[in-house]
């Protein structure tokens, strides 16, 4: 059976994903792209149902229940200019904000989706697996946050709390804060357990989160350039104050 | 006076400048925002003429033409969702193709002008100020590009040719291709002078490209994630072949 009306009760469900109230409601959000699919159901998470549109003839994904859309509802859920034709509905992993065990990331009020995604993406490669979100930031199980991280999103723990919340459960460990006028990121000696603070692509770390912060490390910069995209910052930061597992001699 | 109309001459002329095809019969381009345009006069660019909005209040840039527009006809040739009410036709510079000075960047394929701005305002803050793009590149002076280079790509010298002209001009100079499966970037000792390249988003470095390259280098990755996104992929690697520069001990 293929569905083929925008009004059929699953695909009107499944639409209310594409915004963050339907996702919240549900506790689901979208995965789009064969890839994207496999990668998910590799790391584990629970896909609740794997949608294909009439014209799509790849690889399925085994043992998941599925149902096909004509072209016209599928691009309808769909959040790409020209889908591929495999979208998922995915359970949102549900995780008690813990302390992290490492290294890990402190996002404080990201708001632009590609960055999220692309900080995400660059947290899987670089090892930071545990993510703390203020909960100002943009959702990150947004579609074009999800597209963005490249699959990186189904491999990280991803705790969102208040800024008081977070900062509580920080207490005790080093916050560091990537920010101007800081210590070089090029020679800072980072403990093995730490927090790295990225803040608001326009106003920086929040005043709440510089207050408790045990350094700031910052990028060094030639010439007239004042800052960086948030998400090159990021990546940046990570990988020099990891580079002691990265160095090979 | 105040530009009341889309229809006046100079109105209808400056909203070509949005497209690439009205920027080349021009030889102009739009920048747009107070500090924007402040940061432009200040590299020396020439600036043909500024606009502000008519409720714009705030610092007017010395010494250069300018023409009040009405609230909705600055709008029409704003790129922004709320603008400031500056924006300047700004002269593009005529650079002749000569090889690099020092280190470059070799921006081989680019499609995406978010990307192409971040890379321009990395590269302008780690020292890359000679940029060789591959005129199959997303155009850096797009108004999207532009603002996502916050004033990087107005400190830069861009030259855009055929991917054959580029090799030609690199023939002596080592080039560094930014890849999977390379020396690991963070033990890479760059030469003083190289050009490093950085591939498109979804298809990485050409061919033609890779076979006139004298390393591959590599940014290590943990775990599952196979890439990362080109802005940030190209911030880790200018910043890690540069680290000499930047290391303070």
């Amino acid at each position: 059976m293929i569905l083929t009306s925008k009004n059929n009760p699953l695909v009107k469900e499944t639409a209310t994903l594409k915004e963050k109230k339907g996702r919240k409601s549900l506790n689901m959000f979208l995965v789009e792209g064969r890839k994207m699919a496999l990668e998910c159901q590799k790391s584990g998470l629970s896909i609740d149902r794997v949608f294909y549109s009439e014209q799509y003839d790849g690889e399925r994904l085994a043992d998941l229940p599925s149902t096909v859309l004509s072209d016209s509802v599928f691009r309808y859920l769909s959040d790409e200019k020209t889908p591929q034709g495999v979208l998922c509905r995915v359970k949102l992993p549900a995780l008690e904000l813990v302390p992290p065990t490492g290294k890990c990331l402190f996002l404080d009020g990201i708001s632009d989706p590609g960055n999220m995604g692309a900080i995400l993406r660059t947290a899987n490669a670089a090892g930071y697996r545990e993510i703390y979100l203020t909960d100002d930031c943009t959702d990150p199980y947004s579609p074009k946050s999800v597209r963005a991280s490249m699959s990186g999103l189904f491999f990280v723990k991803l705790y969102s709390a208040s800024r008081e919340k977070l900062l509580e459960t920080f207490k005790d460990i080093p916050v560091l804060v990537a920010d101007m006028h800081g210590e070089n990121v090029f020679s800072f000696n980072a403990p093995k357990r730490y927090a790295l603070v990225i803040g608001n692509e326009g106003n920086g770390v929040s005043k709440e989160v510089k207050a408790v912060s045990t350094n700031t490390v910052s990028i060094p910069m030639q010439g007239t350039q004042e800052s960086l995209n948030a998400s090159v910052a990021a990546g940046i930061a990570m990988y020099l104050l990891s580079k002691k597992e990265f160095q090979t001699e």
